[in-house]
């Protein structure tokens, strides 16, 4: 049942002035339900029992951080239909679009489970040769976390997403500042999380839901002394007026933000020519997945001009033009995206690929393709915004130069894509292909950067503006090296050491001894 | 030889209209070499020829940097005595640290070849399981890289000191902005590392030296948008302003600043009972060892009142008494030093323990420890500011719950430490032990915190103020990971995979693949 209220550290509190509700992105109704906004008060208590929290929790063995996890995995189950009634009918995703991305969500928060269970993840290192100091480090949690939800994924990148996840694997309490389009999901995910708190007798600081749709609240969030970290998922603007913000506090703290990005996809000549249809129908796929509302969305594909490039073109615009309207998020969404796209639009010598005739109506959106060459990209900055929805440019480079030119001028990137079907080629194009590397946290081989698989080698990040800090991932187990920090300790008695760094190896997990990795005893 | 001119990509330059010197601190007089400070036209040229330098530099073999680190060290053997003759010259410092401080610089690069020799310290991840995608990671370098050097470690923490040899060692070019006080000193090292990179055929660009008196220099470096991380030893003041300012930039990249910490030493009953002369000898050692100027150099020790701790601080002002005056390292320090610390002992309510009569002169200084109630110490917030120098505060506390209340109103520390002799009253002081590792990076027992110990497992960060940011300390041989980000290959060709994601793993490195640490192939 949806009380509209915050849940903080298990009880519900709903004394603010301020209400909101949802819209209905299909009818562009507001949804029936009222939410409190989290007031100044509200945010004290979640942040202060999230402190109070961390003292013990802080201590909680990674057995039993695991089972909590699984706990939360399981109660989301429990509560899986009502869940998914709630997605859809407040992000119009497809049914099945929400059982994907529920899988995933409980999938990750038990792939947490399971590092915790093996144990090594705390990078524990020791240094002992004689005749030098017993030095020993072992990486320990930071402290309350507050998480942003994000729009475009109501369940894997807000209140149980990745950055909860790994926040409460590493130790850390968190605070989550629910999205307020999606607000009624984040209650229900977060009704599960308390139960599990409760089940797994869990300090019940350890997880609050504040609801908020005035910016303030997460500005106010990310000033409190007692935060000690941040993970957003959203807007460039959005990430990077937060980041700013941590910088300017008496103690700055780390903003870990996933902002925004083209995902430039390099389409080399045997690629054109051997793969044409193939690829046309991949990217149109791509490019109109959740109407274009992806991080990893390709915004922006390249390739050396000339019959074989005109063709693929075409080949992508038939694709695309086949497509269906689709409903975006939110009506603030859907109008976002044409002021952006028009932005482009009105920019010069560029050609329509393909374009909704006629516009689709209300909240619905169709793909737009437009074409470009290199010399009138590069001339005009606008064009290399990232506008979120079904938008896409090609740009025609002259040759290989220019492809490198068009590469070395783009902002950071989450994906950078290389589609050939030559080896020789693609050593042809190696200057390309490094150029490319350093723009990027994930390079793609044939294939398309949408679809984020969570796994320990996943990086779900990269040179700003695409995320904040370029060393982390959101997505995959090394999420959790953001919430923690290393703590060395220097001729610690064996009784008093962290169980990761004691003699014996209580844990049996993998470590770094003197520079061979063992789970052999000192 | 000293030529007063920036070392830019192996060119001496000297083309700025701003000169100066150096001082001999001893007699206080300026030393006769002029040197040049950089203009923007030398910074721009250094900075841009480091980023032209990465487009080859970041692709060379861990061997190969470690052949180009090992003869850095070499060469710096090759010019020892005019090195220390400079250093000792240039700082006051004496020739056994002088030496000391060469060995452990030396002893630190090729650590860091050895590391690099080895290979595992990439973090190579294959996450390929059947039914998944092929993804794989890896520690890639991030760019050119500003290393600000420092005062206090004209050598190991600065223009060949550590944070140079981990970027250089990460695969990032650097461009040093030498310290002032010690510039001789500097272009010599400078003269070494240029001799290493022509003698090993690395790229010229690979490191500059740039000098500097005006703060603007330094800005203007940390503002060049070729910039992409900065690392810097100093004051609170000077490292805070940076990061702020790195932070403003279009791209805000990481300032990954060592500042200031007080160090808190608490000692608990029984060493005062059982080991109170050994701790007070060690202790007035470990306050005055080189004047007091040492990041780790502890600044605060917390006992319980009573009749053993008025002993022990006794014990200790008889210590310190006994120690002779020795000069600071540069007339500007003795008057930082002074100032401060007649602000902190222009507070009520403290005791002197032992104070210098007469003031020592010129530029020396003796040592001043004072002794105060924890009350009165937590009112007069003043008392917890660093006083860079010989200068020790002994807080006593009614009883643990106010020594807790202390710790909990620390700011971040670089180092802990506990004295104690009794492994019960351990457990029953567990709640102050707990407090302090929350506010530093480095927990001692029974020790002192001075000297560093270069190793993997060594932290030398922690908690802002302590450091800019606690993930990451600046010795040991994680401080590579600062200048290193991760970047994820998806469906990637074998032959064009960096060599450490091979499926054979021709470096015959430690890899995670597919969460089992192994040097087996794919």
């Amino acid at each position: 049942m949806i009380t509209g209220k915050n849940q903080i550290a298990g009880a519900f509190s709903g004394g603010g002035s301020h209400t909101f509700r949802t819209v209905n992105p299909v009818t562009g109704d507001e949804n029936p339900q009222e939410f409190f906004e989290a007031d100044q008060t509200e945010i004290d208590r979640a942040v202060n029992l999230a402190s109070k929290a961390f003292t013990t929790y802080r201590d909680t063995s990674g057995t039993s951080r695991a089972v909590f996890l699984e706990a939360i995995a399981t109660q989301l189950e429990a509560a899986e239909e009502e869940i998914i009634a709630y997605y859809t009918l407040e992000s119009a995703l497809p049914e099945g679009r929400a059982r994907g991305e529920f899988a995933r969500t409980t999938g990750q928060i038990r792939a947490f489970a399971s590092m915790l269970r093996e144990g090594s993840w705390v990078e524990a290192i020791i240094s002992n040769l004689e005749g030098k100091l017993d030095i020993r480090r072992v990486q320990c949690p930071i402290g309350p976390v507050v998480v942003f939800g994000a729009s475009n994924f109501p369940l894997a990148f807000s209140t149980a997403g990745g950055d909860t996840a790994s926040a409460l694997a590493a130790g850390c309490p968190v605070v989550v500042k629910a999205h307020p389009m999606h607000a009624a999901t984040g209650e229900l995910v977060a009704q599960a999380i308390t139960n599990a708190v409760r089940e797994t007798g869990m300090p019940e600081g350890v997880f609050s839901n504040l609801n908020g749709k005035n910016f303030e609240i997460g500005q106010r969030l990310v000033m409190h002394p007692e935060v000690k970290a941040v993970g957003f998922t959203g807007s460039i603007n959005g990430g990077t007026a937060l980041y700013r913000l941590a910088c300017t506090r008496k103690e700055p703290i780390p903003v870990y933000a996933e902002m925004g990005s083209v995902n430039p996809v390099v389409v080399l000549p045997s690629a054109l020519r051997e793969k044409r249809d193939f690829w046309a129908e991949q990217y149109a796929g791509s490019i109109t997945l959740g109407t274009g509302q992806f991080c990893t969305n390709p915004g922006l594909l390249l390739g050396i001009e000339g019959r074989e490039l005109d063709s693929f073109i075409e080949a992508l615009g038939e694709a695309i033009g086949q497509r269906q309207a689709s409903c975006m998020l939110h009506p603030n969404i859907k109008s976002q995206y044409l002021e952006k796209r028009d932005e482009v639009l009105s920019l010069p010598d560029h050609a329509i690929v393909t374009a909704p005739e006629p516009e689709a109506e209300g909240n619905f959106a169709l793909p737009h393709i437009i074409a470009v060459d290199a010399e009138s990209y590069m001339k005009n900055r606008l064009y290399q915004q990232e506008v979120f929805g079904p938008f896409s440019i090609v740009v025609k480079c002259k040759n290989k130069t220019q492809l490198i030119e068009v590469l070395q001028n783009l902002e950071g990137q989450l994906t950078g894509t290389v589609l050939s079907e030559n080896t020789s080629e693609l050593q042809e194009f190696s200057t390309v292909i490094n150029v490319l590397k350093e723009r990027v946290g994930r390079l793609i081989f044939n294939g398309v950067p949408t679809g984020v698989e969570v796994c320990a080698a996943m990086v779900h990040g990269g040179p700003f503006p695409a995320s904040t800090d370029s060393k982390f991932t959101s997505v995959g187990l090394t999420a959790v090296q953001r919430w923690v920090r290393p703590i060395a300790f220097q001729n610690w008695p064996d009784t008093l050491l962290p169980d990761a760094l004691k003699n014996n190896n209580p844990l049996n997990i993998v470590r770094n001894l003197n520079g061979v990795m063992t789970k052999n005893a000192v």
